[in-house]
């Protein structure tokens, strides 16, 4: 990445803007972002129903006009555009949108569940609380470990960080457990633990079935589960319908009870994000998490992946020697 | 419906083939449909994956030939097809897919859960145990009972029954209780009482997230139960995972669980599906379903649905006493 676009903060760095990015650049305009090397415009927003908003369409077709490609999460295909589309051919650059489905119609059957190496998938309280970044970190800190460890993207910008996946909720949601399953027995050909990305929440209204479909396509045997230190109601569309998160050994004990339905699945930690507080507040939070679920938490971007890294390879280390004595 | 087409039972009624249907004739061709009167088609499979079975194409084409209509709950697309869609613009004919999701992208917020007329959504031990149907004889029973009552069509069949609905498990999965939600919204506001049609089952690996999508959408207040009686393990893609089929009154508090996460919803009674016992036999599941339970039961079709009208008729009255005292 070699330049932010918004041309209402231009002249700033991402740092000064978000909070992260360091000195990456925002810029006003392609030109400007033509001049730091660019030759390809990410759509970087998720926005709630997945619409291309209105201003975007002129960077869009600038930068399709420029011969750049253009990658997009959004739940519109700009592949579906006619404009867009003729505009791509006659510049031959590529539109990908990475939320289309795939053409294949899986149907989930529990087959992941037979496999024997650890599969950990991300849980949350919420949407937005760290599900893909502790994902990442997690497989990062395994491969540090010695391990060959597998992460599975299941939303856009998880693809475009790994360069492979299914965007679960673009699914028909016949599909969407079956999708997975793939992904996770495909995984596995090649790995000693595999990472999943997870998405939503079992209690956030507009999106539990997609967590639900997550939980039982990947079958896993073991739960991450992730929340924003401080978040105490559910962000839904609707401010009024908010309702209040339950403390998180409640929520351990829901997303035990949900995957064995399918397969038990024991949380082996918390992966808390803590941005939004100080240090003190934050290695507080922490504390705090472990103490009530009795589980090993961390926040793993701030202070390291390491307690989730080695509750998996206990768990990995249990399940060899359970297999080896049966 | 005029005819049934299968051309290796031709000649035969529907209840010798299948056990019901009654005196409607088995045809081998268009032809023989023809002569019966018929003028539209109906694709009335619903196979696993969702595609067009090869032999079906001649018939669809020659049915767009003869200017029928064609209505297909396929998961794929008849309309999509450019030999299909252009038979079917030559001859002036309709292919409906009633599955095609709506354009339209809603994301729940648990907006239904505010309702305060009763809305009833039918769950199920696995698919295919009677959810459609215990709803639409649930329907009939409360409109004779008085109440002015609204089916949600969730699924192609119900869509077929009701001439309106969304085939949720076609939606892509961020937007299936969103438009369970609209559904749900637009039925109340001429209704007493609105009875959703249930789809899947909590703990099918396949279809689960549907199931949770339609209760956190719907957001019902109240849960009829239903099984087939008989059925002991679930039935799956792949033969192996067809795990057994908890009791149930275990599947009752595991669907109340779930149902709390956004809304508490209380299991009124047991829809079961006796079709494949004696007399004898089904009056004993009947009654077996009951005392397991606690609940009012009943086979819907065989027995009568009135033990469950009660059931919802009773909460109802619980509930407006309340809404009067407070």
């Amino acid at each position: 990445v070699v330049a932010v676009l918004d041309s209402t903060r231009a002249g700033r760095t991402a740092h000064e803007c978000v909070g992260v990015g360091g000195d990456l650049p925002v810029v006003g305009d392609l030109d400007d972002a033509h001049r730091l090397g660019a030759e390809a415009l990410l759509v970087g927003i998720a926005p709630q129903g997945g619409e291309l908003p209105a201003p975007f369409r002129a960077v869009v077709l600038g930068a399709l006009e420029r011969g750049w490609d253009v990658f997009s999460g959004l739940h519109v295909f700009l592949g579906d555009d006619p404009e867009l589309a003729e505009r791509a051919r006659a510049r031959g650059a590529t539109l990908w949108d990475v939320r289309r489905p795939p053409v294949r119609r899986p149907v989930a059957a529990a087959r992941a569940a037979r496999l024997e190496i650890p599969v950990v998938l991300t849980v949350g309280s919420d949407c937005n609380v760290g599900k893909m970044t502790a994902a990442l970190e997690l497989r990062a800190g395994l491969e540090r470990a010695g391990c060959r460890a597998a992460f599975v993207a299941t939303g856009q910008t998880g693809i475009f960080v790994s360069d492979r996946g299914v965007a679960v909720d673009a699914v028909p949601a016949d599909f969407v457990a079956g999708v997975v399953e793939d992904l996770v027995l495909e995984a596995a050909r090649d790995a000693d633990v595999i990472v999943v990305e997870g998405q939503g929440a079992l209690r956030h209204p507009g999106y539990s079935g997609v967590t639900l479909a997550l939980l039982h396509g990947a079958a896993p045997s073991a739960l991450v589960l992730c929340h924003q230190a401080g978040r105490d109601r559910l962000r839904t569309a609707d401010d009024r319908s908010g309702a209040a998160i339950p403390p998180l050994a409640e929520l351990v004990r829901e997303y035990e009870s949900a995957a064995a339905w399918v397969r038990p699945a024991a949380v082996l930690g918390i992966a808390l994000h803590t941005a939004t507080l100080d240090e003190t507040a934050a290695r507080a939070a922490v504390a705090a998490a472990a103490l009530q679920t009795g589980l090993p938490a961390s926040d793993p971007v701030r202070f390291g992946v390491e307690p989730l890294v080695a509750a998996v390879l206990a768990r990995r280390a249990r399940g060899r020697n359970h297999a080896t004595a049966s």
